[in-house]
């Protein structure tokens, strides 16, 4: 196990209608004057808008407002928070939604204290600074609820890209499950496929004797398997909505992912998609994790044949474990395939023609070094050949 | 699943030489004079206490020492270690060693800023301000470095209780497993089996439809066969003991624990035996869990199973999933003797005739209120015939 650090201090309040008491934890935290970021009618329609507002009320606590957030969310509408957080003087931003709402509330928290261009930090430079900022959060997927980490796209060239910090981590997080519920099936199957792609992204590591983690991440690819389906089935499902909810935090505060080196190469080649088709990071992810499992599993059979035994109850075929590795990466193509998710270009809307354009973006765009560096090291020819994987 | 909070804000910082950072992480967290806690000899022996020191004396962070914490740590040297505190100016505690410096270290820190007796805290008094504490860790047992809670034996009549609170969560801990290789092996097994319980006592709930908490613990529990297995083989093993030592946290600092009723009841059940005869924590779980589960296991035979099954490898016998229940208990008793842990009262060195004694004063001792509310209501009928189960 490598050395690391690990620190998590986000304060979760879980369960039925903790959405009302945010007030309370935006005082705790030291917010008195908020900037409420969210999406777009979900939230208005539903009313949790303004349940969040009466409990700022009741504490006493003013707010404006930024709405539209969008999946994938967009350097324009940052630029536009920063400005408004600069001019009514807010000390803490609050997201309400899912990962686009939080990851944009972040980058604004981020700018709105910063003299420079909050891209700077999508860029490589190192989040030291934020205004604090909590969450209430509507779909389980993005994990950036309890994380770190922050993506966004700048439509000046249509870069998705990636910033990290501890100053970017929720004070808070109110997660209840129940608002959840009347998400159409396909974004609920969007946010299940992005969470078991974090903990594969984890568990693809070229670190040895990592069993804690190993077993942890396990763990919760089998609590997605079996509640994922449970929540396909049958949307109302609460106790399937609240397992869920835990699980893609856990997938993603890092506590499965310490001491080990990790892979993220889906997410790199996923993010070109999602940057010019606008698809569902969720789905991008679908028809993406196959294809690069397929390529790079001969570099290292056993973890592949590990996590097919394990988790998708696979055969060991001990002659030849790598029909075994392979069993299990169909078995993942078929548990997304069933749940709803494409499975090729045609589906998602991906074009063949622009394969070059993204292997190249992938491996040499505007922060990288001409390969992808993860589980194994890609270079440009690579990534086309997986591309084309997807076909 | 029950509605719940976690904030879980520890500093961790985990690998090789990682105590020569401590003094760093004590300035970060506002100490200036600091009491160090430790047990005996080999803290000092092993030179771990001189490079604390050093590390202190490098960030010009000024110490008393307070040594001699024991196994199920007493009330006398936390009286002492408050006074101390309180005529140096103490402002941040340091615990250097296992869970009983770091429990009797959580007690000074209670007690440091209370004008009361500490002992109210064990006494059922909530912990709501303590001074701040950073642990170093050598013992992979307990889990008090990333838990809000202290246990204590009271010297006057030998009550062993505990108290929680947030403000005994650890700011920092250092967590370097080189540090536990010189462990005689009968300690390291103590440990694993604590480890072990501190899983199966949040395993047995009455809260149905936990799967994504079912599947963590049982994760935990499968590293801590395989990788107990391995530091019993070979005590120099950094893997093994790397993997144990995050399961150990991770076991006890509740993420696997949330949004569940919790038993607790094997615990209980030891406290009286580890206070009266002043056993190994550990040692005493041993004995105590098998007969706990044996005696319970008929109030949910389901739960036994599942545990048997994914955790043990046992066989599920489908006309009697009673069998399987058993075959999983009988597996964990086997596991335990193993490595080396005692099977009943007499390897304990506990006595017959102090069975009435002890269960009299488990339900109705100094707090309780006539049984134990666990897993299943017990009474001292109940918990004389676990005891005796144990002959």
């Amino acid at each position: 196990m490598d050395n690391f650090t690990f620190y998590a201090p986000t304060y979760f309040a879980f369960g039925k209608e903790t959405e009302n008491e945010t007030g309370k934890y935006v005082k705790r935290f030291g917010g008195k004057k908020v900037l409420i970021h969210y999406g777009g009618g979900s939230v208005i329609r539903s009313g949790l808008l303004d349940r969040v507002k009466t409990s700022l009320s009741k504490e006493e606590i003013s707010y404006v407002e930024l709405g539209g957030a969008k999946p994938n969310p967009r350097s324009g509408l940052v630029y536009e928070g920063i400005e408004l957080c600069k001019k009514e003087g807010v000390d803490f931003i609050l997201a309400v939604g899912g990962g686009s709402a939080i990851d944009s509330a972040k980058a604004i928290a981020a700018g709105a204290v910063y003299d420079g261009d909050f891209w700077d930090y999508y860029q490589g430079k190192a989040v030291e600074e934020a205004l604090p900022l909590g969450t209430v959060l509507t779909i389980s997927a993005a994990g950036s609820e309890g994380s770190a980490d922050s993506v966004i796209t700048n439509e000046n060239g249509m870069f998705k890209r990636g910033a990290s910090g501890e100053a970017l981590r929720p004070k808070f997080t109110v997660m209840n499950p129940e608002l959840a519920k009347t998400l159409p099936p396909y974004q609920t199957a969007c946010g299940i496929t992005d969470i078991m792609a974090h903990l594969y992204e984890r568990y693809l590591t070229n670190t040895k004797e990592v069993e804690v983690t190993d077993r942890m991440i396990e763990a919760l690819l089998l609590t997605m398997i079996q509640e994922g389906t449970r929540i396909m089935e049958d949307a109302n499902n609460y106790e399937a909505r609240a397992n869920i909810m835990w699980a893609a935090m856990m997938a993603h505060n890092n506590s499965c992912g310490v001491g080990r080196t990790q892979d993220w190469t889906s997410h790199v080649i996923e993010h070109e998609l999602s940057a010019l088709y606008d698809c569902a990071h969720g789905a991008g992810l679908a028809v993406v994790m196959p294809a690069v499992f397929t390529y790079n599993m001969h570099h290292d059979i056993m973890r592949f044949a590990k996590v097919a035994v394990r988790v998708w109850g696979c055969e060991m075929d001990f002659e030849h474990p790598g029909r075994t590795a392979k069993a299990g990466i169909e078995a993942l193509r078929n548990f997304l395939i069933s749940i709803g998710m494409p499975k090729n270009f045609a589906e998602l809307g991906a074009k063949e023609e622009d394969i070059e354009k993204m292997a190249h973006i992938a491996c040499f765009g505007d922060v990288n070094t001409g390969s992808i560096e993860g589980f194994v090291k890609l270079g440009q020819k690579d990534v086309e050949a997986i591309y084309r994987l997807m076909l």
